[in-house]
């Protein structure tokens, strides 16, 4: 085979992955936003059949000769090309060595779970969840040995969702933020908390809509290239570099739940709007990782989105929008407000300094359950332990419990760690920015050219071509460390709190 | 081979088919509604791809050797699955006909040849269009050859749109319109017209989307299943029975234009969700011909929705709705203006009596163009003589004349004439109905439960499994004859403008 021809079906191939993820992305995008109520089957039939026409794809026998062929010559590849190569080779191994008779019972499994669990959460009851979580535990803990037997099962599936990052590391990393950020916590709450009511006020849905549009100007979100649409949940889903849209959700009696979400989905929206085009198409052409894409969220939710000057800066155009409901509100209240810390039950809804503590509770657990030294049926009561120990919280029941994520259901073990690790990773970014530029400077003057700029060199344009630990460790200058990120929180919450 | 494998594999296919075009409507259906401007470039790669893979999977030798085998034991097959086998042996005939290098010059000529058009008609000049038509034509002699070489190139290409119709049938057609109708047409052009000032006044978009949701709750049609969104031209798009879209426009200046867009609309959508759920995911469970369509949409347009008692039966709901803009306006002055006759020149704003004439002429200038005794560079004095003869205006610019509709610049000749046939078609069925049922005393009570009902039963339910000529004919209780729809013109018009 000649090479250009390889890298000709290379090519093609990747197009034909994009073609089906798009098409994915489209009717899954219509079925949250449009379409009737009454429709999911029909699309549930045709989301499943391209599925499956993906895998047969990603598994076929030809590919895996045409990518052992490549790999063979892979010192003439370019660096794009062998990033490619590389990927590729990476998802077909991991199909193929799941038998494929296990690879569809499991999806089946997966499918069903969701709603298992739904009805689940809704009655509060574990005990329906458990013997399909049982199975999807043992399905886990099986992929984990098909995946990579010479690792720790959980290691194992750690690498599909961050890869360099193992137990050894989260354990410490873990153990920093605990040692560091529980004393925080507990002194907090011997505090006078401040008063937040007028983020309650009635903030009417038309002024909201208006203000998110403000707030995806400030953000230098390209309208031509990136949609804002409403949906229960908010999420950011990515065409491709040129073809970005997030979504929100209004409630009227609450100013900071949509500011916020379109702030953090606009995070993701820029990293992949920020990819370099020539990857476009292509198994290189979105974020790296979940991990690496929290860490742009997260910035801009929290790092600039709740910070004093970037507050500054954007508070007379709320106190315009919003006259009756901001109007004898300080911007200063307004800060203190929306960083308002205090131990909860619900990780979507926690503040930025007890966030990592509820992602704790569920490390611990899934090291537990995939390591085998948990049974499934104990997750209620470790979990409501864990939230005691770490957030001083009691767990009434099982829905504001360990039924809250629908992560499990949908066989996802080893997600959770990447939603720290991006918070941190954030911080460690923010550091090196400041170095660089006059971050605080320009926020302050509602201007965020620079710090959109320096993000986009130092980290979106790469798209997956750089591994998160590499691009974390060239855009700061040095390897991950948590202890930029405990020192962040802790000097931030001393001061708002007087510690 | 096993017939029963024979016939799993057969449905594997039409699912797969299903999947493929679902994703493409999901594509299509967001680009024209919520996808941000400058996004065309990645939906494009991606509608390209999933085309591709349709037609691989079409024109698969595989599939031939699969529907040849099925097809000699048709004799053991049942109705459903040898409609399918015919349908799917049809397709797969004419994509193997076609040389792949030309298929794929010619789709490449197709996506060009719309920006071409669309310029064209911009600047108004048929010569910057008429070289890519020239080669769409040559094309379509060459390809009808292929579908069909013992027939007239012409009647090769109408098969594709309306099989069982010739242009020995057509001429008849056209024939009897004209004589009938062009008479009356010169007649009413010496009558008074009707006030329709009132038609025109501010109706502001939020009453108008209400006024939707009223036709749709009138029209039966269930939202749990039927979504309305907004286009810049209207369209009806169906997934599968369960799930149909349709699309509407408002002009804030304009009642008539959307509210007769959601009727016609959702005449389309009655079919698509009136068909048989069992036949969802296969190649027969959708509407059968672009005539049978046009002949729904047209009935509840048309029939229903411009007759006296359907406009008594929802005035009251209107005058409501629009209490400022039609107040003063009584149900007989607003019918009359809904039915004005004027000669006009663009086909998609003509009223209904005029309207078959328009569709004439493009069938005159198809007929000559693919039967090659008209050269593309004559359309524009060919075309605008016809207007003169048939409806006597004068068409002063390109434009308003031969560059008024897309249909040729996507390749399609012999698509018009269903349009005329759809509206006698219809008449022809509401003929029938009026044996049946009490049409117009439940009508007049804004009740459309018996008429769907009939509709339902004699056409909807059947989706594709009967051909075109013979679900008129079964629908009817007589083979198709144009005389009842002419029939109805003249007797409405001339009661209407007292000739």
């Amino acid at each position: 085979m000649e090479l250009k021809e390889g890298l000709e079906q290379l090519e093609e191939l990747q197009r034909k992955l994009y073609a089906f993820r798009a098409a994915c992305s489209a009717l899954y995008l219509d079925g949250v936003t449009t379409a009737p109520s009454d429709t999911e089957q029909g699309r549930g039939v045709a989301l499943g059949i391209l599925a499956g026409e993906e895998h047969k794809l990603m598994s076929d026998p030809q590919l895996g000769a045409l990518l052992e062929q490549l790999w063979e010559r892979r010192e003439a590849l370019d660096q794009v090309h062998l990033r490619q190569v590389e990927e590729l080779r990476r998802r077909h191994a991991r199909l193929v060595r799941i038998p494929a008779q296990e690879y569809m019972e499991y999806a089946m499994l997966t499918s069903q779970a969701s709603a298992v669990w739904h009805q689940a959460k809704e009655q509060s009851d574990f005990s329906l969840f458990q013997p399909v979580l049982e199975q999807l535990v043992a399905y886990n803990i099986k992929f984990a040995g098909y995946y990579d037997p010479e690792k720790a099962p959980y290691d194992a599936l750690l690498q599909e969702y961050e890869r360099g990052v193992d137990m050894a590391a989260l354990d410490q990393f873990f153990a920093t933020l605990r040692e560091r950020l529980v004393p925080v916590i507990q002194a907090i709450g011997a505090q006078e908390q401040p008063d937040d009511s007028f983020l309650f006020r009635h903030y009417p849905l038309e002024d909201q809509r208006r203000f998110s549009d403000y707030l995806m100007e400030v953000l230098r979100l390209d309208r031509a290239h990136c949609a804002i649409g409403e949906t229960e949940h908010p999420f950011t889903l990515n065409f491709n570099s040129q073809d970005v849209r997030i979504t929100t959700k209004y409630n009227p009696n609450q100013v900071a739940e949509s500011m916020y979400s379109v702030i953090h989905e606009g995070g993701h929206a820029l990293y992949e709007l920020g990819v370099d085009p020539a990857l476009d198409y292509t198994c290189v052409g979105g974020g790296v990782s979940m991990g690496v894409h929290e860490s742009q969220s997260r910035f801009y939710e929290n790092l600039i989105g709740r910070s004093l000057p970037f507050l500054q800066a954007i508070y007379p155009k709320m106190q315009e929008i919003f006259p009756q409901q901001l109007g004898d509100v300080t911007v200063e209240q307004f800060y203190r407000a929306v960083n308002k810390a205090q131990p909860s039950l619900i990780r979507i809804d926690a503040d930025e300094l007890t966030y990592s503590l509820h992602v704790m509770v569920r490390y611990e657990i899934e090291k537990q359950l995939i390591g085998g030294t948990l049974a499934v049926a104990d997750i209620p009561q470790t979990w409501n332990r864990l939230y005691k120990e770490y957030l001083g919280v009691e767990v009434p029941d099982d829905r504001s419990g360990c039924l809250q994520d629908s992560h499990w259901s949908g066989g996802s073990f080893g997600y959770f760690p990447s939603y720290a690790l991006g918070s941190a990773y954030g911080v460690q970014m923010l550091r090196a920015m400041e170095r660089d530029i006059d971050v605080w400077g320009t926020v302050a003057q509602g201007d965020l050219s620079q710090v959109n700029g320096w993000l986009g060199e130092k980290i979106h344009r790469f798209g997956s071509l750089v591994e998160p630990a590499q691009l974390v460790r060239q855009a700061c200058g040095e390897a991950f460390d948590p202890v930029a990120y405990t020192d962040y929180l802790v000097e931030k919450y001393s001061r708002l709190y007087n510690l």
